[in-house]
């Protein structure tokens, strides 16, 4: 009985104007979409439309990547199946991955109704199986890059005509920011005027190549002070902030233009300016809110004034920003900077911030420095983190990365699942 | 030789609606002035005008007090002495003190000029000596209640003819609020439009005894974490934060007067939603500046966790607000609520915060408190505190107030100079 598979990887990214209504906090999604209903009456919060557009830097697969088989046939038994990381996942009846894969098998039986001899594969069960490379209780966007090699697994497996921005409305549907992850390199999640949603979709501003130096240091913040948010019924948000306003319909499409030129003209002082500022504007926003919503804490606050001085120093010194931090909805930080000083900045935040979690270390930046390479900018004031530091683990690891790819199909040997259809790990 | 004296002491206040450029955090005043000055054009910022009105509660005297006593005599040797707590300030040339005094013997040469039998204090040195019965150190506003209580006591021994809000004018010109605590009660700073600042001062809005149940507990915030800012060169703050903006002409003067209607009605729910939602929006236009500022800390966040779950808690068994936050230039918290509501707050706050330094519990909240009284809100939810709490001394103290009444004369008995115009404690 004919059976067919694709394996394929997709990217996470990492966004630099954030998306106010994508939230991968699960206790605030749902507050974040009805902020997006409200503020577009007729939208439907289930096609996840943002308030905004958003742009992200893909981060490379060789060092974070969710990788993802889907193979169908005629002989598996009815009901679709999906594996997260070898557990099985429901897969709800009107959920997102539900509706995602209603809309990969709709692509699909176009295909077959245009060719009577291809394969109907879209009345047969699916299979998937899903892995991520990097654990999920590091707060990193673990369902953007599954949401999208989901998308683009079963797209290879059903071999649409789509393209990848068309494919992005999918993932969308899935996760939000997972669109943006159709893309390498630098990559807009453009958020459409339409009620349906048919142009809400992402679309690439550059490619990885035409800024390879563009790396990224993301410290993973543990969070243990922070106790559980009310279970109690759901919080009613009244988004009323109309800083919320002022940040939909003014900050964030200047920015978006800004950034897009600063990324053409590889201009990385616009870059890390904007980057820095719409960081702070989401948070602000996010604590102008009823009740009020905290992602930064102290370490962040930390991670900020450690960057905010070796920016100044450099600028006092004659220089240019060093480096762009910038937080999503969590306490993690990620620190922008090119190539040639992530030397500095690398030994300077593993000095302030000793991790539990050994440091890797792929581009062998501890390991290569030297006292000119690790030199912090004249006039770094070293008190700007507290005497003595730091205790271990408040920064609980260190992940260091570049703008890399779009999604790759692998081959068949690096397939998840047997045969049988189910994961290699559980047979 | 004749000598004059008056000893007085004044009231600390406690903003609801924040002005957004006065700033007690030292490393942040000239930026705060500088951002005033960008938006007033001609406004002077050595004249403290502030980009917004603002609205606070004046705190009892019982517990937090300023004493200041002013003295002059033909005799004394050339030159104003002042003396803070027991040692010798010097007063600064130009300085904001000696722009206080300059105005206030401006005041008594006019009393002179019209009754020639006045004795001619404006031209005999001044000595002043000044003492809080809290320390700098809690980092409650003390140059608020300081200068206002400098400025009355002069006044008071200038036998000055103006007003309270007059004097205000000059209280706001030695420390921004101080202008405040001229009065007890309920007490608005007027912006004011001018650009010589005549109409920028202090009105009350109620007296102490409209709304007497109005109690507050000040959480005084450890803040050993931060690390010094940097000193090297003055941070150029580029204060272009559009949400300040947005704050100063549109949020600020509506906030204005609803919470003066819910004063005047009496309304907790009202005057309690608007100062937290003030509260969060100040501090969100604060992150949204480059470079960010922040003066919430982890344990300013856990404070707000906690209130924003009582309120929860009360709303959704049918009653109301019970608390409302509200934090400053810095991490301390003070919680506004009714006196009913009290034992149940800070018996709660105490629990979750437990501090090195006793609670004198002024009040006998916690020695007379019962199951009944201190019972939290059905439904509220002890996990938004981590796990084992808070350690001993993330809250330092507590300091348990209420409304209080504005400055007040004290006998001369309660004077804190000798005759030879020295602070007794030196002599």
């Amino acid at each position: 009985m004919a059976r067919f598979e694709a394996t394929v990887s997709a990217p996470v990214n990492i966004a630099c104007i954030n998306a106010s209504c994508v939230s991968r906090n699960p206790a605030t999604v749902l507050i974040l979409f009805q902020c997006a209903h409200r503020y577009w009456g007729k939208r439907n919060t289930a096609l996840i439309l943002p308030t905004n557009s958003s742009l992200s830097v893909t981060l490379s697969q060789d060092h974070l990547r969710s990788t993802t088989t889907s193979s169908t046939s005629e002989g598996y038994e009815q009901g679709d199946r999906l594996w997260l990381n070898g557990k099985e996942e429901e897969i709800t009846k009107g959920g997102r991955t539900e509706v995602c894969l209603a809309a990969l098998r709709k692509w699909r039986r176009e295909v077959e109704e245009k060719d009577s001899t291809a394969a109907k594969m879209s009345e047969w069960p699916l299979r998937i199986a899903s892995f991520n490379n990097f654990p999920t209780a590091a707060g990193l966007a673990s369902s953007a890059s599954g949401l999208a090699a989901l998308v683009y697994s079963v797209s290879q497996l059903y071999v649409l005509p789509q393209t990848p921005s068309q494919l992005s409305l999918i993932a969308r549907q899935g996760s939000g920011s997972a669109c943006r992850s159709l893309f390498g390199g630098f990559v807009a999640w453009e958020m459409g005027q339409r009620d349906d949603g048919a142009d809400s979709l992402a679309v690439q501003v550059a490619e990885r190549d035409h800024w390879p130096e563009m790396h990224a240091l993301i410290c993973v913040v543990s969070d243990a002070k922070k106790g559980t948010s009310s279970t109690s019924g759901m919080q009613k948000t009244v988004a009323t902030s109309t800083l919320l306003q002022h940040r939909i319909n003014h900050v964030v499409p200047d920015r978006m233009s800004e950034i897009s030129r600063a990324i053409a003209a590889k201009d990385f002082n616009g870059f890390a300016s904007i980057t820095m500022r719409d960081s702070n504007s989401f948070h602000a926003v996010c604590l102008d809110t009823a009740p009020p919503i905290f992602y930064l804490n102290d370490v962040s606050r930390a991670i900020i004034a450690v960057v905010e001085e070796m920016n100044r120093a450099s600028l006092a010194s004659g220089g240019g920003l060093l480096a762009a931090y910038t937080f999503d909805a969590g306490p993690n930080a990620v620190i922008y900077a090119l190539e040639e000083n992530m030397p500095m900045i690398v030994s300077t935040i593993n000095e302030f911030f000793p991790q539990t979690l050994d440091f890797p270390d792929p581009f062998n930046m501890l390991a290569a420095a030297t006292a000119a390479t690790s030199a912090r900018p004249q006039g770094f004031n070293n008190s700007v983190v507290r005497e003595g530091g730091w205790e271990k683990g408040a920064v609980s690891r260190l992940i260091h990365t570049c703008v890399g790819d779009g999604p790759r199909r692998l081959s068949d040997e690096e397939g998840l699942l047997t045969v049988e259809g189910v994961p290699k790990t559980l047979a």
